[in-house]
């Protein structure tokens, strides 16, 4: 077999579909967030851009005195942790962040990953396949490190329809009482920004003797009065098994942890050979993020600063009559519909605006769902939102696409 | 099911078995590596210890101008990379490291990960689900993230006797001819400290038109006089598909690369689920990784000086008669044989003498292989060197261990 021709083969029809992904290569520059030193493939000289489409959701990521921890830990322990946790690579810093984790969400520990992809992965297929016969209800749009971590355990998977708890209810009952079942589901669906009906699904999920997972990623820092995601702005975070976030997106720095009991936490710990098996996040990495936690346990500017600002996008969106689906979250996705025209638009507005809103193509969303996924964060001024505003209507102007109606 | 004592149970078994894992929690101090602080679990006042069980085995972690470089990135860039590598996570940082990489290795390009369980994984279960019908030959002995890789796209695996190239090509040679097909292994064995003999490996898949996939994460740094590992010190990189990599041990920080073709690495990229669906890593921890391996490119001290503590090391175990294992990398394993007498003689060495040399035990070896794998790096001092082996020998006396004829 000619392995060349078979990968140049696989790119070529990614690009056929129009879904073959460029990065954008990006210098965001501290202290002036969300502006950001876009870098062109061609070499030609740099030019600055105003990024819409971060994670870093509250701007933590340049928050001085997360800045502060890292030069710190940086300068007291070295750059990495040198080592796996078990061998030589646990550092006071790790620790101390999972006694801040556990604390955030009301639970006895917390383990930490080097990602939430890797916490997913590695917590989901050691729970999965080391409880005896365990079957695993999953929600059709789950993540996909939730997927893999699934299909990885090789337990029996039944999907249940998005947000449904009658659907859930259903397929429970299917299975014998006695059967040990695990619920995953996330908290804010990171791409059609809707939320989970938590209480209801944990109603049922008990009603049948089912533990319950829930990826609370794109809700951590944001939701609730400190920070604990959804589950603890609903005051449930006590009825959920496991709960899982990372330390990527709203806390701004990297890493991934889940939190639960002590002995669950221990299991995984002693199980999962995603967390044995590699090196342990640096220790400035570990001190950023608890100090990026501990912050937002007390502070609510943040959050409220980020609402007003969701807020102003979409009433300017819908101004303009630009569609947008509707959801109670600080996700605004510009639905497009194309894989083609989504690319075109973005590039048109980095290239002519200098905004940096990256399109969103499958397999990230499904076929015919393209779209730009927007994030306003508290570091978006007025001036920001109005340019944001205007050249999106004039982009869709000139590509002729459909308004609704304001 | 009452998964909370199911839990315990399984936690249980692994203290009756001896192999419960207890983290020594510590903070190196940098600038005096290999010393470190120990926090003990009784919470009774910390105490320095020195570290002889790190994989950070040049010490890059202390080194000033990779500590330079993450503190000018931290102040530049902020602290995470705010997205996934597509949605505004790719900063000019990790674009910077991976050409570094793919020049380390002679490669045309190379692909960042979080780390390199997460590269192994990923890159793995890539090319063996996506290569149609693809076989996957793999080295009885590979790490967990390369099982945990193979095992995850489902195709077809066979074991072949570890580092023996006649083995190999007998399995080879049963397979169809045209049937796609992956070679993979690794240069030097962490546990064992063995090395595989590439070139021998390379002919036998050569001539059966199979890809190699080499796992170089305990030899990059290390060996070849760029550290381009053992594939570059014995003239083979070109021969090999794929080149694996770490960036948390001799280059001190976190992260995993592979360096192959561009269509290859842009083929991972654009299909892998565990490269695409996690956030970047944090621009500082790229900047300091790409000054580390930048200065092993030309710096040969470290490598020499590490080669001769290591041979210090051995000869002083083998005037004192405990047993290691010969090999000619620069792991040093002492080797114990029983997971209950392992653990003992690491704690009194911790409590009694300073010294820290973590247990290793099942699952990260085999039943009755346990033992202490000590890695003696350029910042030992021959005083180190000294407290270690009269420390173990005044230990292994105690304790009534048999020694080897000197
Ligand atoms: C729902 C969800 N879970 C998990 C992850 C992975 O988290 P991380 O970026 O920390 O790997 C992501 C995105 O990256 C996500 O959207
Ligand atoms: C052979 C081998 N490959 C890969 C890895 C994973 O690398 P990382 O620690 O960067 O995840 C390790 C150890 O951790 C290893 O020993």
């Amino acid at each position: 077999m000619n392995y060349e021709s078979f990968f140049e083969g696989q790119l070529e029809a990614l690009r056929a579909e129009g879904r073959y992904r460029v990065f954008t290569d990006i210098e965001r520059h501290r202290g002036a967030f969300p502006r950001a030193r876009r870098h062109a493939e061609d070499g030609s000289d740099p030019c600055d851009v105003t990024v819409w489409c971060s994670n870093d959701y509250l701007g933590m990521g340049q928050f001085p005195p997360v800045l502060e921890a890292m030069h710190a830990a940086l300068d007291q322990c070295g750059a990495g942790a040198g080592g796996t946790r078990n061998i030589s690579g646990t550092n006071h810093h790790h620790v101390l962040l999972e006694r801040e984790l556990a604390d955030l969400h009301g639970k006895e520990a917390a383990l930490l990953f080097t990602s939430g992809y890797v916490s997913n992965w590695a917590a989901l297929s050691t729970l999965a396949a080391r409880i005896p016969n365990c079957a695993v209800l999953s929600d059709e749009s789950n993540h996909a490190s939730m997927i893999e971590g699934i299909r990885h355990s090789r337990a029996e998977k039944i999907l249940f329809a998005h947000n449904d708890p009658e659907d859930l209810n259903r397929r429970l009952a299917a299975l014998p009482a006695d059967r040990p079942k695990l619920v995953a589901f996330e908290s804010v669906y990171s791409m059609d920004g809707d939320i989970a009906p938590i209480a209801e699904l944990c109603d049922v999920a008990e009603a049948h003797g089912a533990m319950t997972y829930l990826d609370e990623v794109h809700a951590v820092g944001l939701y609730g009065p400190r920070g604990g995601g959804i589950s603890e702005r609903e005051g449930l975070a006590h009825r959920l098994t496991v709960i899982e976030g990372t330390l990527g997106k709203a806390f701004g720095v990297m890493g991934g942890y889940i939190a639960a009991s002590d002995a669950l936490c221990d299991f995984v710990r002693s199980f999962a050979s995603g967390f044995i098996f590699t090196t342990a996040l640096p220790p400035a990495v570990a001190a950023g993020a608890a100090t990026s936690i501990r912050h937002l346990k007390t502070s609510q500017v943040e959050r409220e600063r980020q609402r007003d600002r969701v807020a102003k996008v979409r009433a300017g969106l819908d101004a303009a009559g630009i569609p947008h689906l509707a959801n109670p979250s600080h996700i605004v996705p510009v639905m497009v519909g194309d894989p083609v025209h989504c690319k075109q638009i973005s590039d048109t507005l980095l290239d002519e605006f200098g905004i940096y809103v990256q399109p969103i193509n499958y397999p990230t969303v499904a076929r015919g769902t393209e779209r730009l996924r927007i994030t306003p964060s508290p570091i978006h001024s007025d001036a920001d939102i109005d340019h944001l505003l205007t050249s999106l209507g004039k982009v869709w102007a000139r590509c002729g696409r459909s308004r609704m109606v304001a």
